[in-house]
């Protein structure tokens, strides 16, 4: 295994089978019998199962796994996601017919993430066996609720003893350049419902009523002159928006019996969902609001380390791109994983993933499967 | 003619004839005959006629004149409308179908206000031509847009030389017994849009977005701060209500585009509909706000002197009671009629007005006919 070695099985090959398989979230079935079969080759045992009821399951999953057959090693795994977002009306071309024009391989999943899937195949194809134990962590549904999807696969792992040391996550983090960015961190969210009620009336007589707006104001300018911090070495502040207003009513000579507000925080390490809740809380129920909420991730962090270096190295080695360590963005699946073990994401360019003709560079998904091979051998060797 | 004096026209037969025709707003045809047929006999020179177009019209109109043979002396005027709001379902009698059940005459307009039209046509039946000049303003239109209706019978009366000396509105002012209020006044109102223009994005990169509801709240906060006056001697406080809020935006991770408020402001004498328009605009200009209104009618006064004292003294004469002067509730047709002679509203009680099974107190038609033929007559001798 040299620095020019290239990838025997061809990741271009991997990726447009996979698109292939319509997998709208939650996916199920077809793709994951198509990933199963480019596994079990391999030597990895896999195992499927469904998880969840209506209205957030069932969900499908699946974890492969492949030990040396002696001593196990070090446990790398690789995590990511076979469903996809719709693929929106107004494509050039099929998005499930997998099409190259120019350098580009075009379909909806091209780089997030069955691109970065086919790729840390096409590297795990040229593991050999003996380096370490090598796990695949993939879900149905990471673009849906997600309830189902990879918190089962954890519960999986840590009923069967196959938690890894280190994890990475396929996610498209590159921005303008494959390698230029990978994401240690992401920003927790939450989302709270502010709602007051008061006395419905007629305008001509507001001492007969009791208007909720002006309180609802008071609680959102409150809200407004809240500072959460002023950002840590790896995040940005945290962040407050008011995302919505409501009250509803159509008369002009009535005063509203409710008013309501939504906002979306997006918050880093300095604060947990709770502790969010409750300083909202804090403000509005003494000005007459009340607040329900709903926590859609708690923030984590990697801090700068082992695995970041490990993937700093090895980019830097196969394109001579300076990546840099961000936590920006939305959530991932990474904020499960990360209550298990280091987790760093790491994957194509980003640029149009969620869009019309969503496309990646054909030349990418060698540079990446070479990546994640030289990745994978130094993470099963450790530094530490 | 004495204290005693009954009179000869019977109200509630007047009244249920105007009920029985069906005038939902806007009135027209019918219940215009049969108002017509009954002035015509007392020797009124009826004239109606239909102005306006769609949205706002056409609306029908009747102005009805007696002057006396030889001097015409001075002009009292009756103002009012015919027409009526939507009766709604849950009726125990058929709305249009007029019913005495127990003291009560049950019917759509029996207190706003056909049963204080047909009390002032029995007093007219009781007031001798050679009294004065005497005069029925009456519209199809004063629940709906008022667009054409009482304003052009102002420009009908201005271009034939009819504009009355004195003025009486019908509208049903009366609170818990017949006689207890009569307005001299009322508050204006203005309904303002306040519109914030942003830049949408996603909440997790702010920096891309312009929020607007941070701006609609500052606005609005510093709407809330504005003190307009402290009330006057006839005048309760102007006041300023928010009555919505609206942004509209379902996605919890965007920031939205717009925001927008709705205000109502109802005011004194101390302001107009310009003036306030301008002060809100002052406020939310400056913050990034645009502002919309539609005035809905101008406040106007008529202090306290010769017909407020002439209504005041007829109503403790037939009833005892000390009638108190209000300028509270909302906008009627005395808006405009303010603008071309004193004016003063005064009639039946209003608990029932704009409900399910509207009703009037049979007792309460004939002494307010006896007021009515009262009011008229010293309004006709002029006390100045």
């Amino acid at each position: 295994m040299t620095d020019t070695a290239t990838i025997a099985a061809a990741p271009l090959d991997l990726a447009s089978r996979l698109i292939a398989c319509e997998s709208v979230t939650p996916a199920t079935g077809a793709v994951f019998d198509c990933l199963e079969a480019m596994l079990e080759p391999l030597g990895f045992a896999v195992t499927r199962f469904v998880c969840g009821e209506a209205p957030d399951g069932p969900v499908e999953n699946l974890f492969a796994i492949r030990r040396p057959l002696g001593d196990p090693g070090r446990h790398f795994a690789f995590a990511g996601h076979l469903d996809v977002v719709p693929p929106g009306k107004g494509w050039a071309s099929d998005p499930f017919v997998p099409e190259v024009r120019g350098d580009l391989l075009h379909g909806r999943g091209a780089v997030d993430m069955k691109g970065s899937i086919a790729s840390f195949v096409a590297a795990a194809a040229d593991i050999p066996r003996e380096a370490g134990t090598l796990s695949f962590i993939i879900t149905g549904d990471e673009e849906g609720p997600a309830v189902y999807g990879t918190r089962a696969l954890i519960d999986l792992m840590q009923r069967d003893g196959t938690v890894p040391d280190l994890c990475l996550v396929g996610e498209p983090t590159s921005v303008g350049r494959l390698g230029d960015m990978v994401k240690i961190g992401r920003r927790g969210s939450v989302n709270m419902w502010i709602r007051v009620a008061g006395q419905q009336g007629h305008v001509a007589y507001p001492h007969l009523a009791d208007n909720p707006i002006p309180k609802l104001v008071a609680i959102l300018s409150a809200i407004e002159a809240v500072v959460l911090d002023e950002g840590t070495d790896w995040f940005q502040p945290s962040n407050i928006e008011v995302t919505d207003l409501h009250v509803g009513n159509p008369a002009h000579n009535v005063i509203p019996a409710a008013a309501e507000a939504r906002i979306s925080i997006r918050f880093n390490d300095r604060h947990s969902g709770e502790s969010l809740i409750a300083l909202i809380r804090g403000i509005a129920e003494p000005l007459g609001g009340s607040v329900e909420a709903k926590i859609s991730g708690e923030a984590f962090l990697t801090p700068p380390g082992e695995l970041s270096g490990i993937i700093a190295e090895a980019i830097r080695a196969e394109t001579g791109v300076e990546t840099e360590l961000s936590t920006t963005g939305g959530t991932s699946d990474a904020r499960f994983l990360s209550r298990i073990c280091p987790v760093v994401e790491f994957g194509l360019c980003n640029a149009t993933m969620h869009k019309l003709d969503e496309a990646v560079a054909v030349a990418d998904l060698e540079v990446l499967a070479r990546i994640y091979r030289r990745v994978t051998l130094a993470a099963l060797v450790g530094t530490s």
